[in-house]
């Protein structure tokens, strides 16, 4: 049975987690959705605490207060959003049982394959959930907005695995790349990182700098952005991901490169890309000649591309933007939210950045 | 008589002058906006240009060419947003009639006195239109919204003004404060001072920086705020005003003292300040003990507020942050012509800031 | 007995706290200083951790380890600069005994009203030493340099004391002031709170945001800046002291304004200034039109100063820059151990800034 | 006859182009080397200027007032640095003749192919000089700067080349590398594109952005890279290289992957590494585990590096950090300059970089 909204009601929503960056943005993005009235909010060592102290952008929640996050506060609502530490959700979305959609924001449903899983997370799989990145195209046909619509679990992609998926996507799909020599370098706004208090995130630190993370294979979201391009066709991908942190709150540069198979042209290249998103909302190659920039997306639930063919080195280039977390975290959340409730995808969302 | 929006009517709407920072912002409002249909864009040295290339955060606007400014294009829109530079608007005004809402986001109709006008600006006044600061208290009671009802022009407070103005207008509504030795020093984003090409404004020289300018009482803005304050009730008043430029793209954080009448109590002016707000949607004195940030209100259409009494200084100190292309400039655009048209003023607009 | 540097003699150093900001800017200005070896280095919770790991920009200190902060350790040092937490460097002091050169960059001993110690900070007053601003002129004649010259202890001033101190006090010292409703409002850089882990110093919050604090007299560099302006002639002053949070990781823009003594023309005002640090290598007033701003001075051990008179408001405005942890801290305490020990005051020490 | 420094003799130095980044930071440097007279400063439409009012960190030159550029204005020094527009500084060489150290911080003299010069630059090649880039191991043994020794012209590298070569020039000299689909993708700070006033460079733009540029091979420096590694051993080698702009003032990072050789090591790549630059003062292999960030090169002349090999994607990531100005530009200059005179390459030239 797939679930719709009925016309005229509005869903309860709780969010657990909801004093972190990630958990804030679904607030904020809720807050513009016709369909929610938000219900329960939930923290961990934050219980007790006026939302306004936390999230003091929120000033229409300001005077909310953290609740503990149990089952017994999280039951009852429509839809559970939960921004927990990794390996938290699997427990409380079982309580919850299958009449709450529940939309994991963590990385513990992500991925098809446990022993990815436990190479790069070091704790034993929970299994996986629906994957979040409806525009997703995938080898046989047809998006990942097919297996989304009518399910009551949601795993939200990484914010990394969004950018750089969506950018290379279609090239697999059309048969056009090399599976092989992917190289991804990747640039990311401190919000990434989430709260946490590390020292390397002081704004001492991180204004004027750029810096590189998880060099060499080892940062997390690799298996993920190699298991999205196989599903959109690029079987056996193997992908070099570099993260660097940059000086800005938010926002995802992903600079993406592949080899070009033989014989294939430019006009194919863009050819390619512009039919995989032509008619998606929050998707849009550029005009030739114009590059994304991070700033543009900046709040939006927006993907912005542009792609050029180097015909001396033999690759594309394919750059996409994104807010890491609108359309990298709380507004993909949302856009699979509503594909899962029959909403139109963008009920609530916005394709536009808040810029300059 | 009071011209009222009816019932599932459609406003058209031109933007002169949309190529900038005041004239893309008010587009990125007007586009949540549900009464308003978005019509003629026009530009200087840019018509014929795609928004799209010179606005590329505005997406589903990309595909729009900027025409001539010219009282042909302006015809025939219900509400025309003037982003014009210094004396261009009157004449526009003109042309266009009495039965167009013109709203002038420049300076040239705000101050009441000629005098002021020309030592401050250096040419002739062009008269004085309603001033769009609808929460501004008035010293005979009411508020400045009173004056907007019905309006078909409307004079947008300057980003500064609407910081301080709001900042101050109830301790001189209330009578507390003495009307000489008005300190204020506000830190502005670089987006206040447009997009004109100068040296100092590169993003080299800004990133990393603070520095001030118009220090002394040169800042255009200075009569703009001691008019407002007048009209709250502060008589004679005499501002030393000094503008910063801050190393952020948007906001304005406002730092202004004042000193106490004699036999003020903190008691006294947090009642005064709580009083004068408790019914704004858009005006937010925080709890005790929290300071407003810029990045609290960035992209919102909100003033959030905080003071202190310091006993030694026998002063008051308020701090406001607005976001001065919305609170200060787009947002309050659109606020005063919801007020003008009979529309709930937050029809369209959010209090809620995109943070982090 | 007046202790001087023989020639040829090499300086041993020791830095305790040289994992923090204020150590690691020592140990910066020392690298470039032509008469010192750089000693031990200690720590409280880093002992045991290469400097590489702490201050990776310090690369030829890359390999030193940091020891425990122990007498034992520190002893046999010709200079000793303490960058503790308040209320540890009396104790440290004693111990090392009277012929070693201690510089305490922390409050301890700066002030020389133990009641206003206690009022600010809350704990028994340790004792005064000889403050080290040597450029502050004195009521009575004379600068504060001519009580550094052959001291073994040196409290180094609070780096917002610095900026507005030397801001003001030629116009206390040419008696063309009013001490009362003096309003200063100072934007700071990120690095001036240190490299505690906070949420509200997160690159993610701080980046694209002002926000004050300390508001309404509680910022405990008030009482510091009211001694200095008292010393330079400023009888009775009061003054309205607000920092603010600026998104930057160093610098500090001061916005100073006093009330002009009946009579006092602008000519008076440029002379006093002009004349006060003619012959200083540090203190700067700009060409007439031209203002100061942090990025000039970063990096570098200036003070470069601005005014205007702003008649209708009865005013001067001074407008100073510096960078927080050169001239405001490190560059600072060594231009004070240089006079201490007779060397040029300008020894190993650039007036540069590193721009843009 | 290599020219050498005599004992206790003074260079008198002038710098043409004074008044942008790359003549502002040649004079920064200069003004710490000891054996160096700061002469002529000129300019274009600058000339008249005093220099504080376009460089005012560069406080004890502020008084200098620029030259217009002419060959009699520039004779009679020792050194000569160009920071002139493409294409100038053949001629002005050509008359200053032979005597005379003329260093070329710009393009024209970079490239040994005419038709790779052409193809890039469109327009004749002015000849190859030079290259100044001492530290670049040569495929038949030794390095690049004993080209240096005694030559009276130097072509400045690229600030891009010099980050990408320096990190990847170790494994193509040890023979560890694949000279196809290497990837580069780069972030730069602002100064790199120099004090143009360009719409993108705005600050209200580049703050909290990240956008690309001259993707596709097309970027001017992808020739330059080639032939240093191709210098260094790549033979054939091919890069896709692709520049971002980064919301900083300052600084480079760099990610350089390449493909490994079959049957390399990640030990045998360390030490290639480490071997490679074991004696040089400002190329720095951190230890394992420890990461480059730009910050800790502002204002120094050092070149961070650290690498990782990937075994899953066969490709071993090297990532470097210079400050654009200095290392890449003006700090790189001087070394070059010190190594054709004879001192000792570090003359006035720091490592140590202005953090936080």
């Amino acid at each position: 049975m797939v679930m719709h909204m009925e016309p005229g009601k509005r869903l309860t929503v709780a969010v657990a987690g909801a004093s972190g960056y990630a958990g804030g943005e679904v607030l904020r993005v809720l807050l513009n959705h016709p369909h929610v009235e938000i219900g329960a909010l939930t923290g961990a060592s934050n219980a007790g605490t006026r939302l306004g102290e936390l999230q003091p952008h929120l000033l229409p929640l300001a005077d909310r207060v953290l609740q503990p996050t149990t089952t017994d506060v999280l039951a009852g609502h429509d839809v559970v959003f939960l921004a927990l530490p990794h390996g938290a959700s699997a427990a409380v979305a079982a309580e919850l049982g299958d009449d709450v959609l529940v939309v994991d924001l963590g990385a513990d449903h992500r991925l098809l394959d446990p022993a990815a899983w436990e190479r790069f997370y070091g704790s034993e799989h929970a299994g996986t959930w629906p994957y979040g990145l409806p525009e997703l195209p995938l080898a046989g046909g047809g998006r990942l907005r097919d297996r989304l619509a009518g399910t009551r679990r949601i795993a939200v992609p990484g914010c990394y695995p969004t950018s750089v998926s969506l950018a290379l996507a279609p090239g697999f799909a059309a048969g056009l790349l090399e599976p092989t020599d992917v190289v991804v370098v990747a640039a990311s706004g401190t919000s990434g990182a989430g709260k946490a208090l590390k020292p390397h995130l002081l704004g001492s630190e991180v204004m004027g700098s750029m810096s590189p993370y998880g060099v060499g294979g080892g940062h997390r979201h690799t298996p993920e952005i190699e298991q999205n391009l196989a599903l959109a066709g690029g079987t056996g991908v193997s992908v070099s991901f570099t993260p660097t942190l940059a000086p800005m709150s938010r926002g995802i540069l992903a600079t993406c490169t592949a080899r070009l198979a033989a014989g294939v042209s430019a006009a194919d290249v863009r050819g390619a890309w512009a039919r995989a998103y032509a008619d998606e909302p929050f998707v849009h190659l550029l005009p030739e000649g114009q590059w994304p920039s991070t700033a543009q997306v900046h709040g939006g639930n927006s993907c912005v591309l542009q792609l050029a063919v180097d015909e001396h080195a033999g690759r594309v280039v394919v750059v996409s933007a994104i807010d890491n977390l609108v359309k990298g975290t709380a507004g993909g959340a949302v856009q699979s939210v509503n594909a899962a409730l029959g909403l139109p995808e963008d009920t609530g969302l916005s394709a536009v950045g808040v810029a300059p």
